[in-house]
């Protein structure tokens, strides 16, 4: 199951489920988010095994998406905060999130999204941020893009000819 | 790995992500949006075990994303297509596309979502639809929702004093 080769894919997708796309990884991602950074205040919440938890620790700093800080001597401790480019993945955690509520959240929903200000629940969607409108609609399409290769165009071809965007 | 049991959690992003949140699980789910059905497409397209493929598609049937369809009878075939809610995963995915494109790239872009008349790629972001304001900014924080127990509430304030929101 772990590390099923998807980087030799050039889909970005691909890419970034071989590395974050467990769900160890998305919990702990979730956990960074709101503020846990110490090995067991993500053992504590997640009930997560300590070698699977520093396992998947290991790899979201190879990743790129955590930074392990030195923050006792004596006892020798790390904390893993959130790079820049964890910070950006954040949407990916809030879109999910939308998601659960809207289908997942039998009882109401627990968590959520609000304005600061108001209190109002959010409605987050996906929009260009040049013009505004829903990425998730027919005036966008997928496309390949100048890095492709055959399979990548081929693939890209055959969905547009399935949405007939 | 399977099944951790984060269902037991209130947290919207723990339903979704005990469901959905493995590599397989998610590659399915992209290589449904980009139109393909049937299982040996699937098999193919991820170069997946025929039992893990089954097993993975079994289970996003059981979640609600994606529908059985037989569509031979002799010999009978199913195909698996997207249902309303598996359709409505589609900004996860567009937002992990975005994420991918933005840190994993290191070629260029191979694949992207484009403006369907104009074909200038898209810059996804997450914003509330009825203000328009960025979610992934200081407008907005997470909170406790209607149906929170103690555990969300005290995981929902310590993530607020975190982010000073």
């Amino acid at each position: 199951m772990r590390n099923p080769g998807f980087d030799r894919s050039l889909c970005p997708v691909a890419r970034t489920v071989e590395r974050v796309g467990d769900p160890w990884s998305l919990m702990i991602l979730r956990d960074a988010m709101h503020g846990l950074s110490r090995f067991d205040q993500f053992r504590i919440s997640l009930g997560i095994a300590p070698n699977i938890l520093a396992d998947r620790l290991d790899r979201l700093v190879a990743a790129g998406l955590l930074e392990r800080r030195r923050y006792s001597q004596r006892p020798p401790r790390d904390e893993y905060v959130l790079t820049e480019m964890g910070r950006d993945f954040r949407p990916v955690l809030l879109a999910i999130m939308a998601f659960g509520n809207r289908h997942f959240a039998k009882e109401g929903m627990a968590s959520q999204l609000v304005d600061a200000a108001t209190g109002v629940p959010a409605e987050p969607v996906l929009v260009d941020a040049r013009t505004g409108r829903s990425v998730d609609g027919p005036g966008f399409r997928l496309a390949a893009g100048p890095a492709a290769d055959d399979q990548v165009r081929a693939r890209m071809a055959f969905a547009d000819g399935m949405t007939g965007a």
